[in-house]
């Protein structure tokens, strides 16, 4: 027995894209407590020049679907980016979900030796398939995901590690 | 051709504490650069209830070879936590990769089923060795190296993307 490609992308983006959607559900119910506008959380940011939460959920989304498509060998749907509320980014994250369920298991599993080519912003990078889903797209999905919660704590909601990981 | 337990664990752990042990390099020359006492930023939390850096750099330590310890069906070798600079947490992270190395790819391959055990604060929980894997010490991991990351972003050292993914 052995991890296959699939096993090791889909379920795990899944986990943690169903946990920011609850969290986005508390957040929600908090924002109404305290009175807060949620369009400041939305808006919220842990400094200056780094990205606001609506953008780590907008990265989160684009990195799961871009994985899984790519090692699927199709090109990666391209989503608005136009979300402005909690309603809008928990239907980003609905959107990802279902995204993910129309890519079948014998289309991702096989890819680890795939050319994965990436360009971004005017320079092209090339990966093969394992490492670009563990030491790419892996780390930066979490990376988004624990800084959309971090923005999240850092605005005094109350939340933990168990809203994070889940369940599985 | 698939994922092992070990190329899904070991050379994981190994990027992203090799990345923070740059960023600590970092920091250590920013905070002098900016004349910030270094035990300011080790001591340093995004919300008065999260858990400062250097905690965060001991949990993602003890993740890692709490993981592959276990994996490898061994008992996690416990470190001190008695880090207070950011040479302490520098050494904590290279004595971790040190331990890694001392566990052996035939050790923890072939584990996706063994059963693991966990007591954390008088409940234990069971879990079969993948999920425990990819669903729990992966996102937990990351949680702490990306919460170690934002805390020195939120406290204005210069660092990137590039910075966390590291090499691979």
């Amino acid at each position: 027995m052995t991890i296959s490609m699939y096993q090791a992308s889909v379920p795990v983006f899944n986990q943690m894209m169903r946990s920011l959607i609850d969290i986005l559900k508390k957040a929600v119910v908090d924002a109404e407590k305290r009175k807060i506008d949620p369009s400041v959380l939305v808006n919220s940011r842990l400094y200056p020049d780094m990205l606001p939460l609506v953008k780590q959920i907008q990265i989160a989304s684009d990195t799961a679907k871009g994985c899984v498509s790519r090692l699927a060998g199709m090109e990666p749907p391209v989503f608005e980016d136009n979300e402005t509320s909690f309603a809008d980014l928990t239907d980003r994250l609905e959107r990802t979900i279902d995204l993910l369920k129309t890519i079948k298991m014998e289309q991702v599993d096989g890819s680890e030796d795939k050319t994965i080519d990436i360009t971004f912003r005017g320079s092209t990078s090339s990966y093969k398939g394992l490492p670009y889903l563990l030491h790419r797209s892996l780390p930066n999905f979490f990376f988004h995901v624990t800084t959309a919660y971090a923005i999240l704590r850092h605005n005094g909601l109350e939340i933990g590690k168990a809203d994070y990981i889940g369940t599985f």
